[in-house]
């Protein structure tokens, strides 16, 4: 597959990423107010993070390998699955395709009458955070703990369900639903990053606050991939190079 | 499979999805009221609408295709999937599957004591709407990027996910998962149509509100559905026909 | 497989169906009170009944083919895809586990200081029912509706998706999402049956009330599982002899 | 693949399922106190807990076989499916990896202002109980009722789902979705253990109470898992050698 096909994906990927997890948060989380059952809750956002890579990796798996982050991008680079001369260019298309997703739900968010993003808000417009912008007041540290510890679980998830040894056409299941699992411990954390591109989209649109803390949704989840991403590399055994069946 | 087979499967599973989707929101949603966190809410509905559609899709798919959806249909025409002749018997079948489930929804929701159905409200008898009949009383703009945007991006998981690159077996799961998506994201826009079926069938039991808003829930979802269409035409390479293994 | 070892995999089926699914609903669908958000409500529920299944079948099926419902054994049967002379004691082991779960259930419930049964609520210790006995009011009619169509359906997706021509290995997700959808539709009806075996069981501890009403969540089910197994018949083509690779 | 490296992959997969599964609980199910329905509450949890085991089993299964949890491997043992001499090295990897993770749990946690853990309350830290200790103060008895049959049938549901009759590749969403079902129906209970080294893991930090009643939650789950074993054992046939097609 040419390199813009793949980058087209992996654009359409990640738009459907923010477009899916951070407009869930932002349209239907707290329909209704606070203590109102019916709105979907941090389950439902969790759900719907996951079920954006779940679904975009069935469908543009096959075209890109279906990354739509830049730290799973740069920890299979650590992990000897992904060439390191495509990660620039997949961080971009990356990030392009968060902020289209971005400017596209604000458009959309903007035409409930009343609409107003509170940019001194924990989570305003679905940004990541800590300390007074974290959902549920967390800390620096625990926020940068939590990211790395979490992205490198979510290598581990992605190396180990892709590998050649695992059941062929799930690892979309399992990677999905383990981002679901990741916004299951920790939207109250950090409001779940473990995607720079996911925090980039929506902290454009956030303010300052969420600009200012964005460091740390590049730093710690990069970390976390690497980490994830080398340690797979040593438990796996090398991959074969794909001869015979394989798949 | 003959055309009439086709037809009925496509009937039952239209039936199935307007049963299930909106059966599951006028039913089940709100039951004990507003503040009973008993009832299913936003996110049962929306898992409700997925697993018609990956429940449908399993039953049926092997006879009609599985698209119970006027929008997938065009879509599919776009994306060079389905030919153009069968388009409108498709529709048809559709549309009365949907009417039929409306009915025995009807019929069901009518023997609680006290069942009446409020035509002025947003989201009566599940009818999808906008301006004042938006659940969140989200603008006719907003309504129709929603509407346009989301049916675009289930045609790309549709054509992507049962693309003879993508796993074997799977397209159900991803599909299904993705309307899932699409209802987390926008319930509170439109109460989510990206199908004129299944807003057509409830539309005419919700009222005179909800059917002169119905051209949207057409004219959206099908704008949306050739551009999803059209754009993986382009993305995936072209189809090999099914020839050799296919997998 | 010998009939000894599919009746016990059938009994130990609906064990874990009514144990599952009715357990959830006594011990974990109101924790704390109508009001608190932490308990599993409907949408709980209904996921707990469709994983009975879906687990069930994975671990079962392949012995017995997992029915764990005398009106899926009876449209099976209609659908010619079981024999008839096997129904009878399918229909004793699926009751007998089920009557066992229930009797498990209701020792690890009266383990709660202050548990009783209020024979004469709806929905007592999970039993189904209708009029005065049903969760949300409705009447006979509407529940015989309502039981008839939905077990209908499920035999048409369990008919369906394990089709020789349906992706192999994957009903057991369909068939039991299925339940749960089901579920997620109709709790407020009938409490949700479409199996006599799981009404039966609880109906013996829920009182005389429910024990009065059982006869329909015998009637209708296997009514709307006979109608099901027959229209599926019709529909798809008759099942090729297990000749080939059957996929 | 190497004892150590099978290690480490038990050692893992178990700092996944306690983190996951209890990091959840403690930092996401009250998330904004006890009426606000934007936590996950115990479905949240549930679906956490569960999805552990199905992101760890498709990511580490190949290596070690992923059980994480030592009533699995004890079943698994009576089940002639495992090797008795790996049973204790499994176990110490196991209880260390869910050690592991409940300390990084607790550094996060305590990122928190006003963080503290309640060593009297029911729960504490995820931690499993009965009598006081219970969140629903279910009884000694009740309790261990509960975690034997639970295990047991969970051990049912490995074994079946990994026969090799059952369906290639399904088994982590199997087994996975039957832990989220034992939670859904046991949380009240015991708050679910079925695994002694996730019940061992926070006990350690849930202070005296719960370590004084973490007997119950090695030797119920130990039974429970050797019963399940043994059942299915006799139920189905011998495991063939890997010869042939192994489906």
């Amino acid at each position: 597959m040419s390199l813009a096909k793949r980058l087209a994906a992996e654009f359409l990927g990640t738009f459907w990423l923010v477009l899916g997890g951070c407009g869930s948060a932002v349209l239907a989380a707290k329909f209704g107010g606070d203590t109102n059952p019916l709105g979907i809750g941090f389950l439902g956002v969790a759900l719907a993070f996951g079920l954006t890579v779940l679904t975009g990796a069935y469908a543009f798996g096959h075209i890109s390998g279906g990354h739509f982050n830049p730290a799973v991008s740069l920890g299979l680079v650590a992990g000897g699955r992904f060439p390191a001369r495509d990660l620039l260019p997949y961080w971009v298309a990356q990030v392009l395709g968060g902020l289209l997703a971005a400017a596209v739900l604000f458009h959309i968010a903007s035409g409930q009458p009343g609409f107003a993003i509170d940019h001194t808000a924990a989570g305003a417009f679905a940004s990541n955070g800590y300390g007074a912008l974290s959902p549920g007041g967390y800390s620096l540290v625990a926020a940068f703990l939590c990211e790395v510890v979490l992205t490198a679980v979510f290598l581990l998830v992605i190396m180990g369900s892709t590998h050649s040894s695992a059941p062929a056409g799930f690892a979309p299941i399992a990677i999905g639903l383990a981002l679901t699992l990741i916004h299951l411990i920790s939207i109250p954390v950090t409001n779940t990053s473990v995607n720079p591109a996911r925090s980039t989209a929506v902290a454009v649109f956030a303010g300052a606050g969420a600009l200012g803390q964005l460091w740390l949704f590049w730093v710690a989840p990069l970390i976390g991939g690497v980490i994830g991403g080398a340690i797979y590399k040593v438990l796996g055994r090398p991959d074969p190079s794909v001869v015979g069946t394989g798949r």
